[in-house]
């Protein structure tokens, strides 16, 4: 997607596989610093540190970490110290693990002489499925908005309500819910997004905001209170969210508050859709509710809320008094039941496991 | 209620009338300081300032500040100016206007020698009225908890879900939905308050998650998009929170995000309680969803965070892009039908005409 005007991806190969390149997404929305990862060591911190985010990203800049040490050291031993190195960096991404077993599994049989050109197009290849599939699921998003657009009178905006950023920063391009969205832009759609600020990290103010206006794309901030009175108000066409983890039976486990804009929009007649691609299905787990542990982080998170003031500076700030005891809770559980359906890479199904089997008959199957 | 240890309200007459004392609420949570308003200016300006907000203490304030100008000159001109002066601080404020209107229907007809008396003592009534209504209300929700204390087993907190602040910092004492509260806990009940921080303008993060933190209440602070997942999991047993206006029907109209914990409640059939004295009642609205005009504020109020940096000064910080555009709408309406009951000083009724006019059949009288 665009920034500056630029096309860009969130990672990209330097000239003659010199480096990886990355935006430090830490500084956005005040800052935008491309980064390029020269070892294994600058791609380690890069995942650790949260200068990427978002599972498919963090494991392309895995894949590249492997990449760039393999041209250092190509041995099983190297191989190896670099699966762990990176693998411990953000133990429950599912997307790094996949990518590091997906390089390993590829560079482990080959002489270490083969391996470094290898790694490097394997990792280009890792980029370019997350964006096929990116595009793909978007192509089958863009038709439920250009059945809303048939239903509106000429010239009104198409209103979309997103939660947390699964933009194109999350990804490698197209992003999961945005890619519907950047879609229906590029196609000369009227489509205005309303952008949840997402607390406690406010993912929705600090990246989706700007790369929706990076890109063009006509939006407005909301507090996360906010979506349930335009939904009352007919302000919303339809929603559109990402996923962290969704189960075999069609729950969807996303960013904390998902749930609350599908009660809304389905209190509302409000289609509530959830964009994915497949790799996040767990076709292990079938009771979101009741199966997928919540993580639970730090208070300070809630308590603590970091942007710049107004001479520029970085800073953070305390909302509440030092001793106030707070809990912060990631993520939540939307029911099946609440979901109008799923936009995948393969097409939109309702969320049920009917649903799911019907796209993806090799589910389950180990 | 207590601070620091002391008993307190949130507006009280100096020694010999000397002065109308109140807090500063906008540095709260961060400095607590009481301040003495001498002058009808100063009364002026604690309210247009919001050093004092909230309905029932904006009341008192502006009754106090006439009381204040009767001593200085209780002339006939100087009474209206105080009238004209104090309306125009926060122009929707019902209680504003009524309290200015019980002042002056008390002093006009009365010589001006007699005026300023008479004034200090309306305000004190005034006042204790509030207090009395609060308290009673409170005494009607009070049951409501010992009834779900009942069900509980020994020692498992009663965990109480509270949006915004209808604390005692918005009113002279009690607060309307911590009252309930405050009495339960005075009463060595186990409860535990869920603080929904209460973006944009966070007052539950700053104000209720103090207020409960210096009476000894125990609570957790969370952010907005949270209680839904709590619900979902039995860490509710019920909600209370309070009403800017209520209709004649029991819609509820509140602090923006107050409807989508209503869906929750409702999803996950946890009892959801609105406390209300009955001057919030608008016997002229039925349809609260359709006749009620919401408050669009600033933009800079989502997008720029206030807040204590790690050296203690307030600052505040923009959490967006600078050119993002941004909606801010203050308030939004819970419909009767997901209001479990309607927490009064007269009793506990059912969200409806039906049930507000069994404990107010004057209701709508003129």
């Amino acid at each position: 997607m665009k920034i500056n005007g630029d096309d860009y991806r969130s990672i990209w190969a330097g000239e003659n596989d010199a480096f990886a390149g990355v935006i430090d997404q830490t500084l956005l929305p005040h800052k935008f610093t491309p980064i390029e990862l020269r070892s294994l060591q600058d791609a380690e911190t890069a995942i650790r540190d949260m200068w990427v985010r978002g599972a498919p990203l963090i494991g392309a800049t895995a894949a590249y970490g492997v990449a760039l040490e393999m041209r250092r050291d190509p041995s099983d031993e190297s191989l190896q110290n670099a699966y762990d190195t990176l693998h411990v960096t953000r133990p429950t991404a599912i997307n790094l693990k996949w990518a590091l077993d997906a390089m390993r599994a590829l560079l482990a049989p080959l002489p270490p002489l083969e391996r470094a050109a290898a790694a490097w197009a394997k990792a280009a290849r890792i980029c370019d499925q997350d964006v096929a599939a990116n595009k793909a699921l978007g192509a089958h998003g863009l038709k439920i908005i250009e059945a809303i657009a048939a239903r509106k009178p000429a010239g009104e905006p198409i209103n979309i309500l997103t939660h947390c950023n699964a933009g194109w920063l999350a990804t490698v391009d197209w992003g999961t819910a945005t890619s519907p969205i950047y879609q229906a832009h590029n196609k000369g759609l009227n489509v205005h997004v309303w952008v949840d600020e997402t607390r406690p990290r406010n993912q929705g103010a600090s990246l989706t905001a700007w790369e929706l206006g990076q890109h063009g794309v006509p939006h407005t901030l909301i507090v996360d209170n906010a979506g349930g009175h335009l939904m009352q108000h007919g302000m919303v066409d339809i929603c559109i969210v990402g996923t962290d983890r969704t189960t075999a039976n069609g729950d969807v486990c996303n960013k904390i508050g998902t749930y609350l804009k599908a009660l809304a929009a389905h209190d509302n007649q409000v289609p509530f859709y959830v964009a994915l691609p497949s790799s996040t299905i767990d076709w292990s787990v079938n009771d979101g509710l009741n199966e997928i542990p919540i993580e639970e982080r730090a208070g300070e998170e809630v308590s603590w809320i970091s942007g710049a003031t107004e001479t520029g500076e970085t800073t953070k700030v305390l909302i509440c008094p030092a001793t106030t005891p707070v809990s912060n809770f990631a993520f939540d559980v939307t029911p099946a039941r609440y979901v109008t359906g799923l936009i995948t890479e393969r097409g939109v199904c309702e969320a049920s496991n009917q649903g799911l089997k019907a796209l993806f008959p090799e589910g389950g199957e180990k």
